[in-house]
């Protein structure tokens, strides 16, 4: 119940299903006048957008924004923004033998056994097409999180065993990003994996990756001491996206490998006289609290479950089956999945920067 | 605010401080009629507690809890049960140069930025010292969940680089785990790693490590479909424990390299009738709802911060200086999280056993 | 902030301003398998739409819901329901000179407080045409609701010096409700406050009034113990809605006057067996919990405070100024209160319905 | 679920029986740097105290706060702020019979029906021991207020048939309360209210009557536009409260009554240059938001359940029986209810202004 909320301050509430009329979204807690449009969710939408490239699925969805309440005169009001985003190609057809069917990788089985049964065209709600409400309230979330000066950015880290090279997170530029189609800023791995997926898909396959986000200019003093910490809000909210199976911060996995001595950040004087670390193994966050540092963070994905081949799988009386996804496809959701966990990035920080405003008289 | 509340039906809310009088917890939303005593409470508050080996710190807590209300003739009663466990051994004297002093890879700088000034004494909230209270918690969503046949067990798979190896992490017995000092089941690694860390405390250092968890008797249908998906809710409550930089599910990062074709697990049917997975790649979960395999889940824990040598760091007014931490000292922490981590699981789970009650007429 | 959303369990979210493209409400939390379609939300929409009959504004609104999500085959899936109505008669010119002036009786000065400024046209956000979203989620609890066997009436009880008898308020009927435009079961005094409103109206002038809820088929123990207790959650409920300024249980203010020996319901034997009260004076609610009586309550309702005849107030510079309402105008609210205030009792008792369900192993 | 948790920036929890070891409540939001030690705590828990004066019960309770958390060198932390209450006077023996009857007027059938059983002594969970939290609290949330000069006062209005004269309310004052063991400002109707009160108490009865409550000093522009109005979240408080049937503001009941014309409170530009209204009937609060002036509210309450004297009632199996209350007895509630009000008050206007301090950039 009440699965379909986030956020503490600045709260969302999403409503959608994947074939059915709409998604909705709710975002509650926006200050009054903050400067907002239609135009503001656009670009944010169309990178999330099926469609967008060769690499990605092939589903054709304009992903119009309408804004239905909270804004007047170009400002927001403080009272709750809507958001409706119609669902235009709903080829319902394509997915009626998943009625009985329950294909791998999918939360059809789980769906049945918790609500004895299912919205089964395209997963319902279950399906990725819900992380377009997402996006329209990661926009707002990153507008208002500008005007402190906090910018959030993602691309792809690793495509299969191929990984990007990157020097300095921190400087990556949204124009290296999107200079491919894969959103790798490394040009020379990007052109790599363009070829791996399209060879995954030549072979009616998927194939996982590595994404990585960097959020800078966060202020140090974001987070809640206990269950509430950024780290594990961030967590929350990218683990909430499909298909995340890891999410680790700063040195990650491979701080249990090290020793403290190592593993550390001494605090330094900075050059403009204020408190900061060397080096950010942290990721940004210590005790759950923004250090001032960049926060820096990876997910990883599986491979898109849907494969346009014949899996082995049951039907909902338990007969041996196979499935096979027809039509649209993602070969690899990593480009896609970009914007949807800057999103999240987004709307997290936005709510504990309203939290952390309330902390001192 | 109110970053000390976790939980929607099983809600757990706590308060204290490492060298105040007392830590508590209220735990909202017990269904009447379990059996509970303190006695049930009593064996994960001494698998966590400090002074229980010669691995861990040696602060002398004894940790006996007393459960205040919500407990009438030996049963829950469906009202708040609150649990008090007073802090004995805090020497407050230890701590009085970080007052002025950032200790590296702690809150310390966090909470000021956040809060303007903190209890310094152990890290005051940030402390370690807090998951007494998560672990009450545990402790009684872990017998609630008994009832239903879930059990919960966690371990330490690695340390350092030694690494356990388990076969079949769902047949794992807590004997196996608690045969070792370090908590990990598999004999050989145990003794490697009891040796790393004595060697490591000789340094004058501490190592990081990796905890495993699993839950079986999980039924397919737990989890919500968007926001608190159960991995989402999983997540959060993991990377809430302190030291906590990376959280995986199933094949986790090791999917990111993998196919499709290879990574899904198909449905058959098993033995009893039931549907069920071969492979269990997935960790348990599919689109955040359980799939009825058992959850599997791995922490990754950074080596623990405070360091019985100096470290560079800097002052409240940004002078350099060294800190170094005196007298008890966790060179190892991973045999202590694994009563926390599984905890924080019990608590997950619990919660999310309550919400699935309420999905259909 | 978040002040759009309430409920537990049973979730509702509301957007739309009186004068923008439309009101949302997004409801989280029905449990999966209900019957539902537009056509369970329609009466309830008419009934408290404007336009009705003479006695009410003649905005002219279709109030034409649309469902957009949570509902496949007819039936709600378990997942979040949101419904879209459009507004169509939002003649904003009308609106101008509220700009800069402040009605007396509204909350526009408060607005201006808070937020800094605000959408002056017809209220904005605090405009009683949010309630559209009310009555829709109401319409949906109301729904549920019957097939527990709970059915929730409301009629005008009072306008201005004129009451009505109403013997049994248990056994009044949608039909005796219905048959007034006033909505007054008690056909003499129906006719009377018809006549009183009508002569108001020529005065340019509005009326107060009482409105009396009652739920039947509750059965005992839906409540929680503390703070959410079902008078308290109801009260919230009720005084959420504009204009109310007093609500009362069972004997309610008159309590305040009596002995216990004479106020005490006894416990008796019912006829069925049951344990039931000699006597509801409690209103159906002890110690906060329902204990199976008829939930009784009523709600004092201020004059609408838009007049169509010149008010003195001040502009937002505070130069004095007078205000007139132009136009459509609702002499009394009483009989567009009814649906409203139904709709809360539905959305409360929903509610807790669900909640009441986690309480016991 | 989770019935014992108030507010949504300044949250409180609260655990605790009657005749259990303690009540407890975390009170979690509080910002950090206010100054709070127990000594704050004290006051009103004196006043609310059992055998305070011979008007109310004689329970002797010394009732001694010990803050465990939250508090660092007489400062809050900003951390959560834990109040352990121990409960000394628990005559458990005297409560014996309980177990099986319900007592006329109490919550003993709910919670049976609810639960499957309960805490019969004293009421258990739904006795008003539990306030003791709850004024704890207040108390913090008073001092809290206090530093942006917000005021709130409660007293006795009406006992029985007796009604105090009170001019002014914004202008009464905690001498002109506490002159009165029945903490009535008017001392000609305190006099009769003691002497009636006396009287009941000989005829081993009991008596009901109204609180009124005042808290000067808010600003503008507090409480939330739809659900969480203050006059909603006021309501709920109050009515969360032990024997409270009615709650109105302002006018109240009264303005059911009234016209249009003559019930709104004009605006005008006050003395000091800022805009206020003439005359208060609206009761502090438009559209749910604060106007600045004070608000002002009453609660009815209903005479004391518990008598000293045989009631017919029945068992839990539905056999007619009588209960009679023995021993220590509150024959009017309405003097150790002000405390209790005042502090549901307090808390609220907390939660709303830490709430308003969010709503703009």
């Amino acid at each position: 119940m009440a699965g379909s909320s986030f956020g503490v301050l600045f709260r969302v509430h999403t409503a959608g299903e994947s074939h059915g009329p709409a998604n909705v979204v709710i975002v509650d807690g926006v200050p009054a006048g903050l400067p907002l449009s239609e135009e503001d969710l656009r670009p944010d939408l169309a990178r999330r957008r099926p469609g967008q490239s060769a690499l990605v699925t092939q589903r054709d969805e304009a992903d119009e924004p309408e804004i239905l309440s909270g804004v007047f005169e170009g400002r927001t009001t403080g009272t709750p923004i809507a958001v409706l985003v119609r669902n235009r190609d709903s080829r319902s057809r394509d997915y009626e033998e998943l009625r009985e069917k329950y294909r791998p990788g999918h939360a059809d089985f789980g769906f049945d056994a918790r609500f004895g049964f299912r919205d089964h065209r395209g997963g319902g709600r279950s399906s990725a097409r819900e992380t377009v409400a997402r996006v329209c309230a990661g926009a707002i979330a990153r507008k208002l999180l500008a005007s402190e000066g906090v910018r959030i950015l993602g691309w792809v880290r690793q495509v299969g065993e191929i990984e990007a090279r990157i020097e300095n997170p921190a400087s990556v530029t949204l124009e290296q990003v999107e200079a491919s189609p894969v959103r790798c800023p490394d040009p020379e791995a990007a052109v790599r994996m363009v070829e791996l997926i399209e060879a995954v898909r030549r072979d009616r396959d998927s194939i996982g990756g590595v994404a990585e986000l960097v959020a800078t200019g966060v202020p140090p003093g974001w987070g809640e001491p206990v269950f509430d910490k950024l780290k594990a809000d961030l967590g929350k909210a990218l683990f909430s996206l499909p298909a995340v199976l890891g999410v680790e911060y700063g040195a990650g996995f491979a701080a249990a490998r090290s020793r403290g001595s190592e593993n550390n950040d001494p605090f330094v004087r900075g050059r403009d006289g204020g408190i900061r670390t060397e080096g950010n193994r942290h990721g940004g966050m210590l005790g759950g609290i923004s250090s001032g540092m960049p926060i820096l963070l990876r997910c990883a994905l599986k491979p898109t479950s849907s494969l346009p081949r014949p899996q082995r799988t049951v039907t909902r009386s338990g007969e041996a089956t196979t499935v096979e996804t027809r039509g649209r496809h993602d070969p690899c959701v990593l480009p896609r999945f970009v914007p949807m966990g800057e999103a999240m990035v987004a709307v997290v920080l936005a709510d504990h920067w309203l939290r952390a405003r309330a902390s001192r008289l």
